[in-house]
């Protein structure tokens, strides 16, 4: 059994996403919701605790994912920036990693899946950054059981272009894990010699990366951003994100999120404990 | 009748095109190839001129151009820096704006259709720069018949944000262009507002550009390159490109490049004449 703890729960979108969840997950689930709000739940499908305000509804959902009662939290509606401040208090010990990161689990509609990082919370990584994104999303790829993942570092360059930041930075990154056994991790590389053996074929391509990348990694912000949105949006893609570094995954869902958005990434924050 | 000279043509891929293009074209084309190359053509598709070296193709291939006496540069096989350095030489005065940029032509399979720049030229623009990429994107939109084009200043910020570097880019370029009356020129917006009028319902969204927009800006060529890719790859789009700045638009073809993509990229460029 999961438990998932509910920052801000009892409103009518979450209820949706609970609903959902409880009849199509491949795992038992159970969920606990703190609110200012009433409870909702007229179908006993949630324990409800009310808390006094929004700090306090902050305060009793992290304390049950940091004592090991919850394995994975859930932003409700709650200003992110109250969950995150909680989350980071160090009475708690969540984080366990040096930085957080995004980490979104792409799935198209052709079978083709990967995880796509940093999307959400890091504007424009620096070297040292960049390397602990790479780490936490080794990390979650190894929860997924992909043993050796095969890790591309995106540029606008295929080839290593001193004037370009993010060819220089991706270089960098690369050298640092060189000769490591956990990962390949490559760049600079493009989007199509990373994701399309058809490409990489094309272009006569040869590199320890030939379209088979598990996880990409982007240079800035910007780039994650535009690209999550270009796959969801003309990709038709299924995409499901969780931010990682802390001891259990944290779900931030935003209120323009559809249910089945919710839910994707609740699926992947479970495939994660 | 509009004639394309073509630096490095006598090859089989060019050949290709050109053949392709006399059969598809919408409007009547002839080429003159300049090239070290015998000539490959038998059957009398296009002039053919001989040149002693890779300098002479791309000095004669930028005099045509530069005397009028053609009305589009394609890039053939040949250097991609020789073809430019030529063009860039003041005895030609073929660049009559401060900057040469790339615009792209975005055809989606459901009908959508914008331009999208700098995808590979300006790697990180300043703020002139973004200004001059605006510039040369309006005077295309304007040669395409769109005469009061809706601009949007891409970034992963919806909101402005003062950390995120490419929304303050956004929203000084977008101060820049208030009280204009030839265009709307407005971010930081993030993708699925720019381009998707459901998104934009969903988020209950309003601002001057609702999924409407005609041309996307990227405030950096990471960006740029993989949304181009992303949405050729996984959107199934229509993709063709030109350097503009200059008295005519250039296509850059690349070697890799398929025959449709490299026609797509001349009929764009034929719409701008």
């Amino acid at each position: 059994m999961i438990t998932v703890s509910i920052a801000g729960g009892s409103q009518p979108e979450i209820l949706q996403l609970v609903k959902k969840a409880l009849k199509e997950a491949e795992q038992p689930l159970q969920f606990i919701v703190f609110d200012t709000n009433e409870n909702l739940d007229t179908e006993n499908l949630w324990k409800y605790v009310h808390c006094s305000d929004e700090a306090a509804v902050a305060q009793e959902a992290v304390s049950l994912v940091a004592t090991g009662q919850a394995q994975i939290l859930l932003k409700g509606i709650i200003q992110t920036h109250t969950l995150l401040k909680e989350m980071l208090k160090s009475e708690h010990q969540l984080k366990n990693k040096p930085i957080l990161s995004h980490v979104a689990m792409v799935e198209l509609p052709a079978g083709k899946t990967f995880l796509l990082t940093d999307c959400a919370m890091n504007i424009a990584p620096t070297q040292a950054t960049l390397i602990e994104i790479v780490e936490n999303a080794k990390e979650v790829a190894q929860k997924l059981g992909l043993h050796h993942p095969k890790i591309a570092l995106l540029s606008a360059a295929e080839n290593f272009n001193p004037k370009m930041p993010s060819s220089v930075l991706a270089k960098e990154v690369t050298a640092h894990f060189n000769n490591q056994q956990e990962a390949t991790v490559f760049g600079p590389l493009s989007l199509d010699l990373a994701t399309s053996e058809e490409a990489v074929a094309h272009k006569r391509y040869s590199g320890p990366i030939m379209g088979d990348a598990d996880i990409l990694v982007v240079p800035t912000i910007d780039v994650g951003n535009c690209l999550y949105k270009s796959l969801t949006l003309f990709g038709h893609a299924k995409v499901g994100g969780t931010i990682v570094g802390t001891k259990v995954p944290v779900v931030l869902t935003s209120r323009s999120d559809s249910t089945e958005s919710k839910f994707h990434s609740l699926r992947f924050a479970m495939r994660q404990v």
